[in-house]
């Protein structure tokens, strides 16, 4: 099954995706949609208002999550071709909900920075509280799986220590445009390797498969809930594989116009255009 | 005016906190009264139920923000003493919103460390959506102020580069008890130099004023607002002064029973019993 948060002319709405329709779940949003315990037996049965897939235009998949979970520094090939050691514990940084665009919105680019970057990152998406899991609850709350782009605007990024300011500027994020169940992929989780990519312009800048994260979805989630609740509508992005444009000779950016394309094979592809902050 | 969030039979409700009593606004909680754009009428003419100030249960001022920003060695005299430069740029992270707790709740102490530390902090509530702001926008933009402890995990804080796991234990980090707005408050701001201070079992560990504050709560706003909207009951936890625990010879962190209070002389005091997690 997957599940979307669609813009309509009265507001956003929660729908089930199929073939070539959207069905309203009666939920505002996936977040208000997975805050029922009922969640997946409800989408499943929804019959609302339907929609042609083809004319769908997608809000951030949780427009706003009490939680927005990074990791830095989660994939085993990227952290060896760099020469560190592999981490004993998750890096892990926050974003504000604002920095959420939809799957096909515009990238704002900062008119304070040159240095915007691109990080396609595998997210988990939260659908059942859990506190203190053990993996078979961590595996359990996973409502499924989506596509983040951890758009980073590097000067700010390394101002101080601390990444957050580099990693939360308004309308820098897309994700989406779906949430995929576990049922739906191959293996059901990312241990079994999907392709991950993201594109500039057509031409592939990071490459990789997510049987190379170094914390998987289920580790992750068991590793937050021993910190804090984990809540309905939480996205955890699982971090990035090399190919980011920062750590290119000559380094890359994006630039006004770029077409970028984020891609999970088998959950979603985001593709955003980035345009320039005007004011 | 002093605003709060209180617990009732029947949920959480934003109150005008008078000398004696607390009279109900209609909202659900001080996020909501805020994000009437006629807030401070709506709370001066407020004539709803009223209960005995004495009788109070504070929830977290805001139950909900949709951000919680804090900043790091932003203290001149702290940043000095540790033989550190004044930072160009404000150091920035997050805390989720299950971290918070009331001004008289138990904080819990978690089970996975015996390294919780206190840090005191004069806090700004955001009334108003604000982004790209100059400063005079920035001061008006701000509702009132708080007080917060960023209680730290100080092993969790360090397992990677990023605070951000350290910072966010559930039920970790008392704030309120109520938001004073800045006609009530000596010099408007804190640059007038507020005392602050905590107290752990009656021995006081932090002494300053906000007048050591680098950044201060407008440039705050003008810095943070540069990167993304800033809107009603968004909190911004400006940081601590020297005296921390982990800092001292030989350190000290909080016991089970211990009793925090947290002050900003005119803003407010918390009271906060330490509780070790049990599961």
């Amino acid at each position: 099954m997957r599940l979307a948060t669609i813009r309509t002319a009265t507001g956003h709405r929660a729908v089930r995706v199929d073939d070539t329709t959207a069905v309203e779940t009666g939920d505002a949003d996936v977040r208000a949609l997975l805050e029922r315990p009922d969640w997946a037996a409800h989408a499943a049965a929804a019959a609302g208002p339907s929609h042609d897939v083809a004319g769908l235009d997608y809000a951030p998949l949780v427009p706003s999550p009490e939680k927005i979970v990074c990791v830095g520094l989660n994939y085993r090939d990227h952290v060896l071709e760099m020469g560190n050691e592999l981490p004993e514990y998750p890096t892990l940084f926050a974003k504000y909900a604002p920095s959420l665009v939809g799957a096909h919105d515009e990238i704002v680019l900062p008119e304070a920075s040159e240095k915007v970057d691109w990080e396609a990152e595998l997210t988990v998406v939260i659908g059942t509280p859990v506190r203190h899991a053990d993996r078979e609850q961590a595996r359990a709350a996973i409502a499924g799986y989506t596509v983040l782009n951890d758009v980073s605007v590097r000067d700010f990024q390394r101002r101080s220590s601390q990444f957050l300011q580099g990693k939360t500027f308004e309308h820098s994020t897309p994700l989406g445009p779906w949430l995929v169940t576990p049922d739906e992929l191959p293996g059901g989780g990312p241990e079994a390797g999907w392709a991950i990519s993201t594109t500039l312009d057509g031409e592939t800048m990071q490459e990789s498969t997510t049987a190379e994260l170094v914390f998987g979805a289920v580790d992750l989630v068991v590793y937050l809930s021993a910190i804090v609740t984990l809540n309905p509508g939480d996205v955890i992005a699982t971090g990035t594989p090399g190919g980011v444009g920062h750590a290119r000779t000559p380094p890359r950016y994006l630039t006004d116009g770029a077409e970028l394309v984020t891609s999970v094979a088998g959950v979603g592809e985001l593709r955003n255009t980035c345009r320039r902050e005007k004011r």
